[in-house]
């Protein structure tokens, strides 16, 4: 869940050489992929605050719910098995009420995954002024992987197909709904609003996938912005047809740029973004047929030209490049 | 570093069964151990706030090191070698002179103790009325253990020698200090402050106790209170000479009953406090020589009767009884 300026902060504070028993190929992907002296884990680790991550007026059980479902989303792009969970909140009061329903909503998940709580820290945070600071959740989720496996966002190679699982845009439509900025009509609502407060992780797919996909990403970001990441770090360009991306059905009731700026950029949907070469398509159906998730073919890894930055062009059928809008919400970019 | 309430609160929303693939003692112990299919880990996870767990006006250079230090000493509790650590951070707002410090501070110790920051997550709190939410930093550490072993707080037996390393007393005797109410001569405040600002953890005394120690904690909540932790998972209790208690020079500063308070009821300064068979004294001893870390072998596990509660006694060399003060700071505690 990463904005641009943060990505700035984690590379220039955060990114160093690696040492110690322990080999890891560090900072920069949803997941640290570690070998142990005897077995390979992957590791995530996100921090939430209400106010920034979830709407001051969110219900606890959601709340508890998506920390747990964004960090096993992360363990989903690696390709790993969720196995173990580590919980740390700072609390500004102690709320009884908000706490059993915030565990409530995380012990759900914990279960339906079969990814244990193992161990944590409460505390409280100072009062600022006569204000309380904001609840801030830190979950660290651990999980398996074979073996010399393990999915990345550096290894799409030119030639590769774009593959999106789900639908992306319902999360965000929702959002822009509870702003007020957009209008969903109720039954449509209801289906994106589900989207954004109960995200399922991909699990099943990302594990499915370990034998197939070249590069991974979770869309915590934007499909846009997470596609972005998987280009940077494999040093390539995309091109994808607007017409194959998968939509929410939500956004049917939107207008045409609405509908784009929830698809490409809207974030939250922690659906899998994934590349592979054209020859293991019939693998890649596999996958989405044993995990009972759909995927959908969205375009192409092409090369990069030496002198510049990578591109992602996202076409319409009639070929006409698709402008998106800026994306919006970066809390520490640099202007 | 948690408080009573911190531990009303994790008992009663955050323990659960334990299910799945990686087995674990569960919560309520300095680290969690898991037993992966190919090895045993220790994993500790540590929030804190500035304002809660650091002074407004900490250096940063002091926060990074000591965030990275306090689940270093959960890892030496646990008997475990540091192998990697994960970061999470809330910021109110980019301060970049500050995350440059922070940097330091935590890169000087994860260097020394060869133990890498493998992943991590920023965030930015929203901000509170006009005020700025406080820095909230989550660690969680993670380092190897051999088959089978593991330091937890359970397994004291009556009979068993009560040792502590290094001094107690100093971080809290600094804190005191600069809080205004207590004064320390400024030869004095030096070496405390720095016991409070650079904690060193005991890794190298936690594994060379593996073999020989039946329970172990680090000291983050104050002697009598990480002792009593012990004695509660064990469901034993202990009788403790004051004089034997090794204190930190500067509080021969202070009378005697600021220096029981400190030394006993003082948090803050990751000192191991552990319990062995008498017939280990000598192979404690030996821990201590190739640790190159004192010991003081200061009480007795002594069984606890059935239908009363856990007890910790603290006598002087006369045999007379020491009444603890109250203990203070306790975010969450029901009253």
């Amino acid at each position: 869940m990463a904005q641009r300026g943060e990505f700035q902060i984690i590379e220039r504070y955060f990114t160093h050489e690696t040492f110690g028993a322990w080999k890891s190929k560090g900072v920069g992907d949803d997941c640290a992929i570690i070998d142990l002296p005897a077995g390979r884990i992957a590791v995530t680790c996100d921090m939430m605050a209400i106010g920034t991550h979830f709407l001051p007026n969110a219900r606890p059980e959601d709340v508890g719910y998506k920390a747990l479902a964004v960090n096993l989303s992360d363990l989903a792009a690696a390709g790993a098995v969720p196995r173990a969970f580590f919980l740390s909140i700072a609390l500004p009061e102690r709320d009884d009420a908000w706490l059993a329903g915030f565990t409530r909503g995380l012990m759900e998940l914990s279960v339906q995954s079969q990814c244990p709580l193992l161990g944590g820290d409460t505390t409280r945070t100072a009062q600022v002024g006569e204000a309380h600071a904001p609840v801030t959740i830190s979950i660290t989720a651990m999980g398996d992987l074979p073996q010399q496996m393990g999915l990345t966002r550096s290894g799409a190679r030119p030639g590769d197909d774009i593959w999106v699982s789900g639908t992306v845009g319902g999360a965000y439509a929702a959002l822009m709904h509870r702003w007020g900025k957009w209008t969903l009509p109720p039954e449509y609502f209801a289906s994106a609003a589900e989207r954004m407060d109960r995200p399922q992780a991909r699990n099943a797919l990302g594990t499915a996938l370990l034998a197939s996909a070249t590069a991974c990403a979770d869309i915590s970001d934007g499909l846009a912005q997470d596609l972005g990441h998987i280009l940077e770090r494999s040093d390539v360009s995309a091109d994808v047809l607007w017409d194959n991306v998968p939509v929410h059905p939500a956004l049917a009731a939107l207008a045409q740029p609405q509908r784009i700026e929830a698809a490409m950029t809207g974030g939250d949907d922690y659906e899998l973004v994934f590349t592979a070469p054209a020859d293991k398509r019939g693998l890649i159906e596999q996958a989405a047929i044993s995990s009972l998730t759909n995927v959908a073919r969205i375009g192409t890894i092409v090369p990069k030209s030496p002198e510049d930055d990578v591109r992602l062009t996202i076409c319409d059928a009639r070929g006409e490049v698709l402008c998106l809008p800026k994306s919006g919400f970066d809390h520490f970019a640099e202007s």
